[in-house]
Parts: C-alpha cells; structure tokens; sequence
C-alpha cells in the first residue's frame, strides 16, 4: 500500500508527481448538496504556489485546479469529486545529476530501498508538490466546516529562533506577509534572518500553529481513533515535520498537574474552561475550548553549500545541490497544516454523528 | 466507531474498562507458526500493573492473561488470538462522589459530551487500565519482530526537569529503577522529585524515550502512510501523551539545513548515515538507523490538592480527589510506548512485502 | 489478515475454535444509549444452538453468552462491548483420526494450505461454532434496527426439493418447526426427506430466504459499496453459502426488461413500485420497497457414508466419518443469515447519515 | 461514503460520471517495477466500449486511456498510477425529459432518495460508463497475475435461454463474437434472440461466467473475508447483477453431500479434487483447482415499449425511452466481471503474504 488515502468517511486519495504531467485528488464521501467551483479551491492552491516571494522557489507553475467530476450545477453530488491541477514548468533536464546520488535529508535513498528504483526528477512523489491535492481537499473540507461554525486557522509561530509575539496577532498578516507570520514586526525579523541563511548558503527550520474554533465537545474517538491521534497522524505526514504538540504540548513534560489542569466553570450556562493547556482535547475527545496543535518544520534539506554522501556506485562522494530552493518549508506549508487540520476534524465530526441511539432514532423516524 | 481498532493487516482490537469484569484484546492478522504462551506476554503486562513500587497506586491487581483462542498445541494457527485479564480488586463504592462532577484534566466531561453519560467507575473507558489490551498486544509484536532481527526499547527519560544521562545508559536499569530510568542516579533525583510532589499533593510530568534497532531501510509509505505518521498516532492515542518528537523532534525548528541534514557514507559496503537526527525515518521511510521517538506525558490529573470544577447541576465547585493515584504516569506508560510502538512496526513491515513486483513473483513461482 | 472484522462504523470481531475455551465478539461501534443485557442476545443463540431437534447434533451446549464489557447500568455506553460463550462439552479425544487427512468438503485442506497447520479437533475456526459470535453481535444490531422501525425475518425456504408454499406463510412457524420453515406442511415434508437422507448416510442443501422490512429509501452507496454487494459479501462469508440472489436473482437471467422493470406509482402520496423483481435495491441503494435476498446453501459435507480422500502421507484412502452431524445446516444457519443481514443494514444505515450537506450543518448547528 | 474505494492493498479508487468532462481511477498500491503503458490496458477498455456491434449503443467514444502518475521510465514506481479516460460524445440535451420523471429499472429514483437530486444526464455516476475505472484498473491487475501464473477467462454463457455449449468452447470466440459467447453456433441463436427482443422494443438478461486458472491454493481467509465473500461484492458490485454462484451454485440446494463433497486425490505428488463441485474454494480458502463462478444479469432497464411511472410532481405517467440503448448488458460486461475477479483475486494474494511466521522471517533476514 503506497498510503495515499486519507479519512474514514471523507476520504481523499492523492496521486502525482512533481515532473508528472498533473497532480490531483480524489474526494470520495463529501455530502450531497454543497455549492462548489474552482474559485472555491483555487485561493487555498495559490497560497502554497511557489514563485510568489524573495524566499519561494522562482519556479512558475499556475498550479489552476479543474474540477473532472462529482459536481452537477454547481452542487456536489455525493459521488467522487476528481480534481487535477496540470504540471506545466517541470524541468527534468535539471536533474540526471541527482539521479546519481543520494541528497541528504532526502528520501531519494530510502525510496530506493523500498521500491528498488526512484522517479529521480523533482523529488517525483516525495516532492513538496505532493501537497497540491491535500491543498485542494482541505479547501472542501474548510467550506464544509464553515457551513458547521467551524474555522481553522494556520501561521507561522517561528522561524528559526524569531518568534511571533501573540499580543501583536493579525489575522490578515498571515496571508500577505511573506512568512505567513500574523505578527509583521516578527515577519521583518524572520525575512532578515532568512536572508543570511541563504548568503550562507544554509536552510531554517520553523513551526507552524493552528487553531481550530467552534468545535463543539465530544468530536473524537476514544482509545486508538483520539482526535489528538489523529491529529497527530495528520500533521505529522506532511514532509518535513518531525513533532506534533497538542496545547501546552511538550512543556507538559516539565510542567506539576496543578498547574496543567484546566479548571472547569460554568460560563453563562455552558461548562468551559478556565485555562486551555489541553490545548482543546481531553481523553481524545474535544472539550468545546479550542483546538491548539503545533507543527515543527525541519530545515529544506536542499541547501547550496557542500555535503558529503554516496553514489549510486557506493563511492563517497561531495556534492553541492543546484538550482532553487526556498531557504525555508514552513509558509508554504502553513495551507497545508490547515489543509490536514480540517480532513481530520470534518471526519471525526462525521464519525460522531453515530455516537449515540437517539441520534440514529431521531434521524431515521 | 469507538475506534478500538489499530493496525491494517495486524489488527488489534482491545475492550474492558477500569471497573468491568475483565479488560482484553483480539488480535487478527497474527502469522500463524508462532511458538506463543501466556508466559510471553505475562511480563510485558507485569512492568505496567499497579502496586509494585512507592510511586504506584497500591490497587491490587494480578492482572493474569489468560489465552481464549487462536493457539493449538502451543503455536498460533493464523485466527484471531484472544486474550483476557479479569479485573479482580475494583471498588465500585470509591466512585459515587465522581459521578457527580467533572474532573478537571480528566474525560468525564468529554466522554459526556458526546455519548450523554459515562461509566463514572475508576474511569470506565478511559481508565489507564485500557492499555493493558495494548500491551499483551504488543508482546505478542515484540516476540515476532524478535525472530526478524527487530527490538524495541522504551524507558523513562526525563521527569520533571530530571533527566537521564545518556553516557550512563543501562539497559538492564529499565526493570528494575522504581522510574524506568535507564540511568541509576538520576532515577534516585527524580524519586526524591516525585516525594516532593506527593508531599505537596501535586504530581509531575516527564519523557518517555524509544528506540527501535535492527529495522532495515525501507519500511513506511510515502505520503498519509509514512512511519513517522503511524507511530505519531499510535503514541499519542495513548492517555496522558501530548507531544511526539521523532529524531531531533522541536530542535528542528530552530536548526539550519547544514546541521540537520544526516550525510550518507559507505560503511563496509551499506548506505548509512554519519549522524541520526533524522530518528530513522526519511520520507516517512525507514533509513536503516535506528528509530528514535519521543513521548511528552502530562501530570497525572488526579491530585489531591483543592481544584474548581463544576458539577452535574452547573454549580461551580471545589474538589479534591481522593483514593490512590500515581504521583507519575511516566513509568507505567514505559511498556505501553514500547507496545505501541511495535504494534506500528510489525504492520508496517508487513504492508512493505508487496512494495515490488518481484516480490509477489517470487513468492508465487 | 485473519478476516475476522467486519464493518465500517458498527464493526465487529469475531474470535474463538469449536473446540477452545469460548468463543466471542467484540462489537466496536455501537451507539450509547441502548438498554442491553444478554437477555436480549440468548434467544437468537438458543436459535441456533445444537440439540434441539432430531435433525441437530446431540452435543450438549448451552451457550450461554456473558457480557464482559462496554454496559453500565444497563445501557451502552458507546465503548466496545466484548461477549463470550464459553465451549462446555467439547471432547478432543473424537478427532485423533481426522487429523491425518482432508475431509471432503471441509477446510481442512485450505487451512493446511494456507497456514501450513490447523487445529483439526471440531474444524477449529472452520466450524459452524465460529457463527456464535456473529449470532450474538447480529441480535445487537436487530434491536437497534428495531428502534428505527427496521424488522429482519429469515425462514428455511427449502430443504432439497421441498419447498415452502408463501401463500401458507405462517411466522411463528419459523421458530417452532424443527427445519425452521414458516409452513408446517412443507416441514413435515422436509422433515420425511431428511430422515431418509440419515438412513442413506447422506445430507442435504436447502434455501435460505431473508426479508428486510421497514428501511427507508436511499441506504447503501453506488460502485463498491452497493447495499446489495455488501449483503452479498456478508451472506456468502457464512460457511457453506454458494450463491447469493437478491430479488428475482438469478431468473433475471432469462428475464426481459419489460417484465422485469417493476413500474413506480404514487401511493397515498409516497413513490412505490407495483412489483418487486428488484428485490427492494435499485443501483446498489435501497429503493423502500422490502429487500429480498435468499442464500443457497450445500449439503452438510460430514457424511456417514465411505468417501476417497487423501492422507497426510499423501496415500489414497477411504473414509467414513465418525460423530455427530445435522443432516442438513439450514436451520441452524437461518439466524445466522438474519444476523448477517442486520449487521450489514446497520452499517449502511450509519454511513448514510452524512449523505447531504444538510444532514450535517442540521446536526451540527 | 460514496464507496468508490475497492481493496486492501490493491486499492483502487473510480471516479467520474457518464456525461462529465472524463472518468477515471487511481490505483494505490500497485507494486513497483511493472512495466506498463497505456497499450497494456486499452485492450480491456476497447473491450467494453460502445458502438461495436450491432447489439452495442451506437454512441462514439473513442475511451482512450491516458496515463497520468506512478510510471517513471516505463515501470510503476510503487506510487499512484492515475488513469483518465475522457468523455468526447457526451450529448446532455438527450436527457431534459428524463429529469422529470423516474425510469423503472434504473437508479434514478434511488439517488434523490439519497442525496436530495441526482445528475439526471446519461445516469451520472449510476451509467454503465462506471465501469471504465474498473475495467482500466482491472487490466493492471490481470498483467500482474500473468507474471504470477494465475489468468482469467470470462465469458457469455447465456442470454435469456440460449446458453453455450461447454463441449463447443472457444477461447478466441470471446472477442470476436457480438455476444462474447466462446462457442459460434450459440452466438448466432442469441444474435436471433436479441434481434426479437428489439424488435419487440424489450431486452434481455444473461449469464457471465469467470473462471480463474493458476491460482495456488491457500488464498482468502476464514470468517469475514472469504474468497467466495469478495468475490460476491465485486461481482454484485456491477450494475445489473442479481445473484453471484460460486462452483456449482444454486444448485447445491438441491443436491446431497454424497455427489457435492469432491473427492480428494494424490495427483502425481500434489492433493488435487476429482470433481470442482466446490469451484475451487472451501472454507473461504482457494484448493488449488479452478476458481469459477457465475453472474446472473438483468434485462437491460432501458427499453423502447411503453412502460407506468412516476414523475417529480408524484403524478403517475405513461413513458417510452428514447435513444440508444443496447438490448442486452451481458457482453459489455464480460471484461467487467473479469476486472472485477482480477482486483478480489490480486489483493487476496497480497493479503496473503503475511499468514506464516516463516514468510516474515525469510523476507527480512
């Protein structure tokens, strides 16, 4: 199984390559009935398009999604809806260097192992362009969870050691700073540090953070299907993230249980929470506060200063990778952290409507 | 789906709770040929069960596996495997209090949102008794992967701010420090630390560490299916986890490429890597070093000093808990870190045996 | 994969030999809130439970099923609920000499086969006792298909060449005629067949025939997931089913379309069909009318007269088989299909319920 | 779920509707190292496409496959290997007085049941275009059990009353005959029949036959996951199908066990049955004979005489369809079947796989 579905009931399958002539999804299991074209899919697909800033690759792809079935005037169906975003700029003359080693912080060795040989053009399927079709089903799954008084909300919380000050949070900043920072003061710093990365021909690391709110308590699964599970599973399957943390997250490690629990109360009739370091989940199950995850990004393995490695003939050799790079993954994978965010939470929110007898009574008398 | 289903060809599926009759696991998908009695798993289920050392709640419990299927003649035959630990010791009377209040920290209020009400006893469902399926599942893992060349090894690497010190590691420390800790000096700081905490009616978080050697390269799907995804998952549905790390894990955030990136080089012949931050796993593939993963464990939410909560008639109100509690969850959590972990390897390794077209040839010639 | 899973939302395990300790099933997926207790599983076991009638083994079970997990004050509370029927009367000693070779008919060679070993005493997985565990799960099912106005009724339709006449269609008669046929007549008939087949040590097939009354339009999913592929699956996945109609079935085949078609008319204000050849499903969703589906199910293979067959030392031999066998497995299978039908209705109710847009927003707001 | 996902391993995804812009499938899964190019699976779908024969839709659609992902140098890669085949002759204009009413026999009153309205041109995603996918998927399929020494033959056995004669069987009859029938002299009795039932305005139903050759014994697994049980969803998963037989099918309800048991026999060293009453499966496990089985399909729905319905405002009505509809569903859905068997039968081998400790031991050490 090369894994490439995703979801229970929602259930997205991704396929394509980097230097293939498209990438697309398939959206198996969206409702019957929601309102749905291009100009809904194609603001989320720019937002991770390269080519846009100092510090994205320069690469010109228009990456515009078309829409090859499940819609019928303009409304969902029910059935399976193909989306498939064209590859038009690939370039494979590039890479018959890469085809000859293996780059560190790649998976081009461990693809080999794995299936003997590998689509060395563009990274094929391990290619950041993979992310084309999460992008263009998490745009589904948003539209959706709007319609339920769901929103999900991504940024860049640090680059490298600059972090974002949450007092000076702007919503709006996220989409046209550069870092996809809310916080431009921390955008500026980030842009500077970035740039003496790549005069030192080296990469950065970074987080990304998201919130989601309006999500009732009691979405989740207990035991093995936790929402923080799955969570986990879904961030932590995009390329280059290697920690997920829930709420207060690793701190808890550190932290006394009078301290990290949440006191409840009873806020104009509803039970809360006074303080959120469950960042939004307890027992695997939302808790009506907000969902809080983080993401830690590595640094773009691709980087222009010298490195050792071997050859495909078993030789050590050193190599210095060519042609263009972003210094950094994190604001081009901002859209994607929402993107999983929401396949993950709308198909929890589906599971749950089962949970109980009278919701199944209720709905079939 | 209550989700109590993990894994895709071995599949595990526990039930019980923490005041029922008994607590168990099924497990379908074990290759049959196995030489398996109730003395393989007996110990895995003896390193997580109650009343062993000062740090442990006293409840008594034996916690004896019996074996209801899927042996003949001491080898298992390819059916599903069931196995059962009769609770013997719970006090139901302990638990009326409980039942009229939310505990803060704790999936009273959750498991309520969603299913309308709950077992209030010791838990029910969510009781940390729910692992023991877990783990005599995950003996059962850790004796195959044995026989393919694979161990797994989990242990207590921090509490609080105590740490172990990685040039003091001993193996054999695991079993018999009081905290799992590898390292016999620090286990003596982080008991004198959980002392504290009992003294102030508090409790404390800390780090469960796992590594994984003898995995070849190659093991994983690229994409939603990648290694680092599934074991993501599989540690953080268990209780109490709220951070995973693998490799360098949150280091990598404030990392540049130069330092982060693992060169390869020829080791007598095999593709290895001169460093390991990547923890293994490239890609979401296995690399052929060892896999390094990192749990983060909240406090135990049950403490015994004053908490605000609300009860069932909106009242806001203050508790304190009684009965008997870990003053840590780490130690217990040790084994179900390592069964889990195992669980996600072994299914993994047997998704890869149909990753190429020679493989099925020459299996089927 | 031993296979033992089955369904999406409300999914069961099923476990356990003919000859082990017990047998059992877990049922994950079930919604909160249903008062349950075995009284509510005992019946649909007894019905199936040897000894009854001059056409059942005499071997003394009394299969009685324990709830072990997943109620509390007699409802459940949306976790796993784990039955078990312990095995009482088991006596291995009878199976010595079926150990050496293939029985006819039977998995005895598919198992070797497949696993290399079986557990030959009473068929192991193989026997008809594995049906327990999908009995008690399936009476689960029907209670809360009964609460959304959904009813399940199977009856022997045949027994060799006798066959029931509908216009005596008497219901009670299902559960008190030894051959579990809804016409005492057509039972005596059958039940004179049978004895004659005994006296020439031989068995009989039979029909088995399954009416779903009370489900709405719209349940089951286009392509793969067609109401009707899933009965099919679930009845050909019980023992000694070749084939599977659903409607007119197979005199389809030598239908034409006008005949065939079954007209749709306004009745009281509902869309209806004058006629039923469809079997109540049109494009694999069910259409309001009643689903219709019979099982054709083969002679019982454990026959006393002499058959060839082939020893583990790969000589030809002949055989008689020893014991105790009901010359005819339709009776006891008829609630095994009824149990089937309901498991695989249940689910396709559940996934039906995020269907359209407004299903969810309705929930959900 | 709209249940366009068929698989385990061998996953295979359909997407796209009879008047949409294509139709597709993605397969994930696919082991890595097959060759492959279109011309390896426009055979299957040539196969099935309109426009043929006298007895096929004279619509004009070319059905060219275009493969989109998951090949690199002529080899699968081991990643998703995505197939669109585009719509050319769609004429949505044919279907405005369709919208308004419900045809007896088809879908159309099912999916507004369903999902609240239905894409009413050409029958959406309930066409028989449906099966473009699967036949695309299913030629993978098939090429990778040749390099495994398993094929598969299916063929017309009947339409309406006219069935081949066994003794006459004509393998290369299958693709050159207008009815698929491998035997002339019946093909040319059921052209007649078809002719009359033209002319009669009506259709007619028919038998497909399948028989698998090569296929080891020990494939499938007990309980929920039999050969025979798959088989029956995939093959009942097509439109049309109303009844699935495994070997000698209906029949066994009439037979007794001393003519259905098949002898076993030491054939030159390996255990081989006398007789294939079983088609090939026992237990739910393949025996190493032929697997063979039987689809009974209906009339087609579409027919020219005069037939009652109902339309949207619930006003019963007298309606004749018009335009291009062939007479019968039987030979166009005889590389369906095939398909169909070739997926069920490939992914049990791959499930396969992991049964014996000693395959896992041997394949990683």
């Amino acid at each position: 199984m090369a894994g490439s579905t995703f979801g229970t009931i929602f259930k997205v399958t991704t396929w394509g390559e980097s230097h293939g002539k498209a990438l697309g999804v398939v959206i198996d299991g969206c409702p019957a009935g929601l309102s749905l074209c291009a100009e809904d899919i194609q603001p989320y697909l720019d937002r991770r398009k390269p080519g846009q800033t100092s510090i994205s690759t320069p690469r010109k792809e228009s990456d515009q999604v078309e829409i090859l079935s499940g819609i019928f005037e303009g409304k969902t169906t029910g059935t399976p809806i193909s989306l498939m975003v064209p590859n038009t700029s690939q370039k494979s003359s590039d890479y018959s260097e890469i085809a000859s080693y293996y780059r560190p912080g790649h998976a081009d060795y461990t693809f080999d192992s794995k299936y003997g040989f590998r689509d060395y053009t563009g990274g094929g399927r391990s290619s950041g362009r993979e992310t084309i079709g999460r992008v263009a089903a998490g745009a589904i799954a948003i539209k959706i969870l709007k319609e339920m008084g769901i929103t999900i909300t991504a940024y860049t919380k640090s680059i490298g050691s600059i972090t974002i000050d949450m007092s000076h949070f702007n919503k709006e900043a996220i989409c046209h700073t550069a870092t996809c920072m809310p916080d431009e003061a921390a955008d500026q710093k980030a842009m500077a540090y970035l740039k003496e990365c790549m005069a030192q021909k080296d990469s950065s690391g970074g987080i990304i953070e998201c919130i989601v709110a309006g999500l009732p308590a009691g979405i989740g699964d207990p035991v093995f299907e936790k929402l923080d599970a799955n969570l986990a599973k879904a961030i932590m399957s995009i390329g280059a993230v290697k920690a997920v943390e829930i709420g207060d997250g690793i701190s808890v490690s550190t932290a006394v249980g009078s301290k990290n629990n949440d006191a409840f109360t009873n806020a104009d009739g509803t039970v809360t929470k006074k303080t959120n370091h469950a960042g939004g989940i307890l027992g695997g199950i939302s808790d009506g506060s907000q969902i809080i995850l983080r993401a830690h990004v590595k640094p773009t393995p691709s980087i222009f200063s010298i490195q050792e490695t071997v050859n495909k003939d078993m030789e050590n050799i050193e190599i210095a990778i060519k042609g263009r790079h972003d210094p950094v993954i994190v604001p081009r994978a901002v859209v994607v952290v929402e993107a999983m965010t929401a396949l993950t939470i709308l198909d929890a929110c589906m599971m749950n409507m089962t949970a109980r007898l009278d919701y199944l009574t209720k709905f079939y008398n």
